[in-house]
């Protein structure tokens, strides 16, 4: 399984909101049905709880390390956008969580999926 | 008929809401009129039903496996669309569903049908 | 005069509300004060009723030939987007309609023409 | 001055509301203070009166001839476009107007004008 | 038939060589087969003779309204190129000739022909 | 200091309100620390007031003299913004004014400065 | 006629060959047969002969001048380019020449015409 | 620590409220966990106090030179941002502030980071 | 006059031939008949002497310092790209060497100015 | 200096001729006049010697090690393209070597520069 033990953190640098997103472009899982190679783009967005709070921000090479793990796992899409979801929620507890997949595509079938914690403001919903 | 038995699904993963959508560019069925091949592109997007109610998502290769037996089908369009978004329907009994589908053109004349079931939210609905 | 009577229709395939979008770009009628041809996109946009309500679809190889038959009348581009308007109109009964002609131009002025029927929902007016 | 006389009607073919849009794109005058040639686009868009209330649409290849009345006028940008709003609005008498002029620019300075009758849908106010 | 009586020329303008290309875009004829409108576009390109060997070029409206007069013909994309080649050939006289159609497309299948008269040069056949 | 009597004006054409819009392109001053030019554009946006109420529109060329006299002004991007929003709001006391200027960058950073006057229509904000 | 004593010279600054090319974007004639404006764009391309063998080069502002004074002259396409070709070639003796027109189009069919004077290198024949 | 003492300002040049932003395209700086260099865009948007509540805007060469400070800085994405939103803040006092960082990936990750300070309108906060 | 003894070289850093292009967007200069200002782009391609040879490059910022020096200079588009290329020459007695003038356009009409000094070679000359 | 210490190979990996290309898009540098950091693309395209003959090819870990060394260098755009093409032949012996630089530009200029090694093929020199 993803190790989410990968998972580091820093405290948020501040107790003022602001919002953070990572793309990761280079992601990629095994089918877990035909055992094939599966691409896509991970998109995290978030904001962290203010510092005073105790709030903290995921470490991006950790973070990297993180989405690696899922190289040799068999799961489906929705499985790895709400396995993400949930470490990170967990890991931050942050004021809201946006995660987005976008697949590149098998027997012609693109996917993409959304998979929220949260109340994500409205204008951070799109895009 | 295309053969909704075909179909397969898996658990939702989660009980948070979230959305999945499969665009799938390659499918093809007949013309129940002359018999000609037509082709064009069917959208698929879903919010599924939490896993504590017992929820389910369709899987992607059964998916793929249930376009692909509309091929030798006569079928207008407006009859893919309602039927996929039929078959679909009852498989997973969504929060929602959307089908979209956008047609090559034949005669000089190109077509887009749109076809859903439950509310789906005015964000999900362009584009 | 273009013979609404090419005209034909198949039962709407459902109950459930739903879309259709046709665009014809070879549409070519002639200018009634000089009789030089005109050439332009007609689109038509529309909710059938339902299969309940005796809801019907214009069937598209008719909607073709019917768009043919303008290929040798003298008329104005806003008489043939009401006339299209209002033969679709009586053809269908429709929940609501939408014609849309984008003309190519003639003496250095293109043309757009929008013509309803019925209380067409703001998402489908645009585009 | 230019000749509104040039313009002529046809009467509306239905009464229910519709949009025109008519988009000149050679249209040229003279500057007024320096005898140089201006160059621009000319976008004319409107909803004409029903046919029941006697409302009438401005003929193409009169507006076309009444454009080109400008060709030897030394007028400034301004004022062809509220000249050509007035004209049509009286000519027409439609249910609202929008005149909108692009100019391709003289000394480094590009110029739009926008000039309007009666209530303009939102809808209608951009593009 | 096409009507080449149709075609009008004025004298060339002088006795240097030099190059003229017409492209109508808004050419339609009739498919012998199915009787079905086809839309293409027809490129013209040649050299006229020099004015003092007697040469002359094809008037522009002359050329629209020729081309006009395959509106209701019944023939193929083939013979269409090969026809404008050789009345074209006929009328002028040209040093060279090349004719292009480009066909929109009918069961999903688009097409060009290249017909030509005399040694055209190589700067002249792409494009 | 630029030259603001540079600046001629001719009355608003009408009593309709209508919107202008000039766009400069070629626009440069000098940098007050530096000496080094400034490269950007110049947008200028606003309604004239009626004619009936003594209104004035800018003259174009007076707006290209008077935009060069900052060519070998030593000064600020936000000075030039406002310094433009000041002259024209004076010269012509229109309804609005929106002043918006687009640099080219200096030493790797581009920069935007937008003044107003007056109350500016959502809908001219944008853009 | 169009008045070739509008255009004016001044000395090839320079003994080392080089090229120039001016592009007139807001060309406009009247056709001789109808009466109506033709619209177009303008290339002038050439290398002028050495400052020491007497060599001059077309001013930039008697070329405007020059090219506007077409603006009332009844006159075919061909016979603009050819006549343009003759009085630079004329005005200047240039070492080579290349007049290019590109037409908006006329009932539908776009032209270009190229002529010129002396042996231009290949590398300025294309584009 | 960058260096905050090296931002210099001038005084607001009105007392009516404006706008500006400036986009720095070559920020660098090092990650503090690996020393490899980051590349990112830094934009800073705001409005100045008026110039009779002393209101007071960043000097642009400053702020060239306080941004080129953080060059050996071993800093996270997110101080960053929050860093310079703080001695922004701290500098100008403005009425609103709002500092978007986009960082250029790091292991296959792309980051953007949004701080701001006041109360940011809706139409600044996109784009 | 604009002044040549702004630029400053520096050796040549290798005997190995190479090929150095710059690109000035923002070049201006005054018109020698109006006195209007003119916005160009200049590019300068060369390949340096070798360093045993005594070759010298052009140093940058010299190179902006003389481009700035012509922004008071009434000198025509021709004189301009003669200019600098005899300057460059001069100064480095380069291998070859290419300048390319682009304008924006006076009067509806772009210009393009090409100057060259020794053999260069084919594939520096086009782009 | 550039340390030249930190560049490893690897053998090659047959003996068959092949193309390797690696593109740098953060390359950064500081300006030995003013100090200022540069910032720019480095492309590095070479064919390596054949396994039998003992080729190499350079490892791109420490080609980016390499390459972050220029960061603190104060060094022209010259200097630093035939140091890296110096470098790297000095390292690999290659069958044939192209180093291009890209920088983004001061002062309003952008400028490229190419240095090769033994004979690079036509096809690699462009682009």
């Amino acid at each position: 399984m993803p190790d989410r033990s990968l998972l580091e953190t820093f405290p948020t640098p501040t107790d003022t909101p602001f919002v953070i997103e990572h793309v990761a472009d280079e992601f990629t899982s095994l089918c877990p049905k035909t055992g094939h190679p599966d691409f896509g783009t991970v998109t995290v967005r978030f904001e962290p709880r203010a510092a005073k709070a105790g709030g903290v921000c995921v470490e991006l090479k950790s973070l990297k390390l993180y989405l690696q793990s899922f190289r040799t796992e068999g799961i489906f899409y929705e499985a790895v956008t709400n396995h993400v979801r949930d470490d990170l929620a967990a890991l931050m507890n942050p004021a809201w969580l946006l995660i987005r997949t976008d697949w590149r595509g098998r027997g012609g079938i693109r996917s993409r999926i959304f998979a929220t914690r949260g109340d994500v403001p409205t204008a951070w919903l799109n895009g």
